[in-house]
């Protein structure tokens, strides 16, 4: 199969076309920096921290994070669930969890569960429905530590978060985890303003960034044990990570050329931003009519907002998922089938059985991609 | 300063230049595939899903381990100690800890002490000469369970592993984690023959990958708690990692651009073994004469093993190592000056107090790079 040809509609799970100025950073940093930050005083070491440092920067300033000893990178979104979830927690705590959460975040909750260390409450759907956040009320223990939201569902593409919430809960003493790894490049955020304490963000998703990359940002002074013990490039002669941030949430050889680029893509998209916003709407008005007017298509959504990110889940009448995706890819077109590795997001939607297809866009996408896949989807629907 | 005229000594540190086929397979991967593998049934998501298992294939055919399954990709070797030391050891556990380890390794480790988790004995020095592995005994306890070794030490490069030593151990029934951070590429491994049970790696330095790589090798069936919870492309209805190897242990998005790029680097090394053998060896011949050839220089090793990987750490009369570094540096060498993050190496080479001077060769050194460098030394070193 010609890779050239192939229409990909799979960009929730990762953007595979970046920004060329992504791939040149890349190349500078690894031809020509080529080392690790901490790692020496030489000319090279020192540049290396230089890129380091400004990398920490963007994304403090990106998020509205007030400073850059509070941004710690890690290999994926995941790892800095992982390492905030528990290195923040502790026994007896308390935790309010959105029904909306990938397996990301909501398996290392039931590993602390398991485990006897916290307990979790899932809030229901309604609850996110604008003006009914004193609904959250009846599920706030006197031990109600931590409440985790998603900027938008990775199943069905709507916005979760909303300001309202975060401000309601900080009232109430509860700190907020934001999960931005699904739409951080596209709806910005304000940590301060929002009353955020803490973002999880991953670089391969929609700030265009390659794997490998992710982190955790804290708006105050992150001060949780770290779940990586190791080499940190400074204070060599202590038994146990210095407690020094970030570095002591760092231990080991930085993705330096990963990090380096996921910097050129945020900068790609705060320039960008409006020409990225307007094209990839009108892709998703066209997507979403074409699938609306066949009367075979089922689209599922939470109906918690209007606002959505270019993603949409559905079912076809008579074909199953698995069905429904290898026929799209006999013509050479990609979506993703199934769980989208959320079964606490699919449970609440109804589709926990058989899954849905997920179709999501991306700046790079062109409309004549778009008039395809429903002329496929037409086609093996209708007949 | 232009980066083209600098003399790069550090590669212990990171192997700088790596070889073309590296480059171009990073390109090819985010280029051409640019998806993860176990995300989707499509096209893209089916080659991710290859190119996982033949990166997978070449590393356990590297290190001669019986199963692609008990081959584990992290983000770097320190994630790779963190998920072993913490998922394989238990209450009560005893380790026997060799007097090189870096702290990639024994920080986890002391951090298990401090939790009351294990305990350990960190061995002398002399255990490691030839012949002397009977001293072994009166360190075994009855709950001994595991025996940590490097394949080389990180300050002095001398040659630690020796598969007497590990054969010896394994009879005693003491499993063996080799970290072959330093020097896997250079000293090739048969976990099978060898009687090595666990293997971790680093795929930036001798291997030619690049950062955000390394690993977990297991010659059985790898058994133990994953260290990062989350999305595993598999069975996501599982409310934790379900146990299948070894995505159980690599939860999270990969980054399969710099696992792709190490079986490239893996390849490169093994085509090219006598010639980068040879050349590295007659380099190195060349700067250890000049170095004991200068009377105000002094060469730090255990006097373990005759055999080293090209790397050699000394002291220079009159200079501490930070001044030394500062001067070479101004004379655009870079050398590493200081702990290299191995306070325990030190503490047994007699040198924590103020560190040594290391420098380390590699492949695309040139013979007159090591001149200049000796030139310049005599220089500081004799006025």
């Amino acid at each position: 199969m010609n890779k050239q040809d192939l229409i990909y509609l799979d960009n929730a799970a990762t953007s595979r076309i970046k920004p060329d100025q992504v791939y040149g950073a890349w190349d500078f940093y690894t031809r020509q920096i080529g080392t690790s930050p901490g790692r020496g005083s030489h000319f090279l070491a020192i540049e290396a921290s230089r890129c380091l440092y400004k990398a920490r920067k963007a994304i403090s300033q990106y998020f509205v994070s007030p400073s850059t000893e509070n941004i710690v990178f890690t290999k994926n979104a995941t790892e800095a669930f992982n390492l905030f979830l528990n290195g923040y927690l502790n026994i007896g705590d308390h935790v309010l969890v959105s029904p909306f959460e990938h397996n990301a975040i909501f398996r290392p909750l039931n590993k602390l569960k398991d485990q006897g260390v916290i307990d979790y409450s899932i809030l229901p759907v309604e609850v996110f429905q604008p003006g009914k956040e004193e609904l959250f009320c009846e599920f706030i223990r006197e031990n109600t530590k931590l409440f985790v939201m998603p900027l938008a569902s990775n199943i069905t593409g709507e916005i979760v978060f909303s300001s309202t919430i975060s401000r309601y809960l900080n009232k109430k003493g509860i700190k907020i985890l934001l999960d931005a790894a699904q739409g951080a490049g596209r709806i910005r955020l304000d940590m301060e303003e929002d009353k955020l304490d803490y973002i999880v963000f991953t670089g391969h998703k929609d700030l265009y960034g390659l794997p490998g990359t992710g982190g955790l940002c804290s708006r105050n002074y992150l001060n949780i044990e770290p779940l990586i013990q190791g080499g940190t490039g400074i204070h060599a002669e202590t038994y146990i990570n210095p407690d020094i941030n970030p570095e002591r949430y760092e231990a080991g050889t930085l993705n330096m050329p990963g990090i380096w680029s996921l910097k050129s893509g945020i900068k790609y998209i705060e320039e960008n931003v409006e020409r990225i916003k307007d094209k990839e709407e009108k892709l998703f008005v066209i997507l979403k009519k074409g699938l609306e007017e066949n009367s075979n298509i089922r689209i599922h959504k939470y109906n918690i907002s209007e606002k959505s990110l270019p993603i949409i889940s559905f079912t076809a009448k008579d074909y199953s998922c698995q069905e429904m995706a290898y026929k799209l890819n006999k013509e050479k077109i990609c979506v993703r089938a199934g769980m989208h590795c959320n079964i606490l997001g699919h449970t609440s939607l109804g589709t926990k059985e058989n899954g849905t297809i997920r179709v999501s866009l991306d700046y790079f996408n062109k409309e004549k991609e778009i008039n395809k896949f429903l002329d496929v989807i037409n086609k093996i629907t209708k007949r």
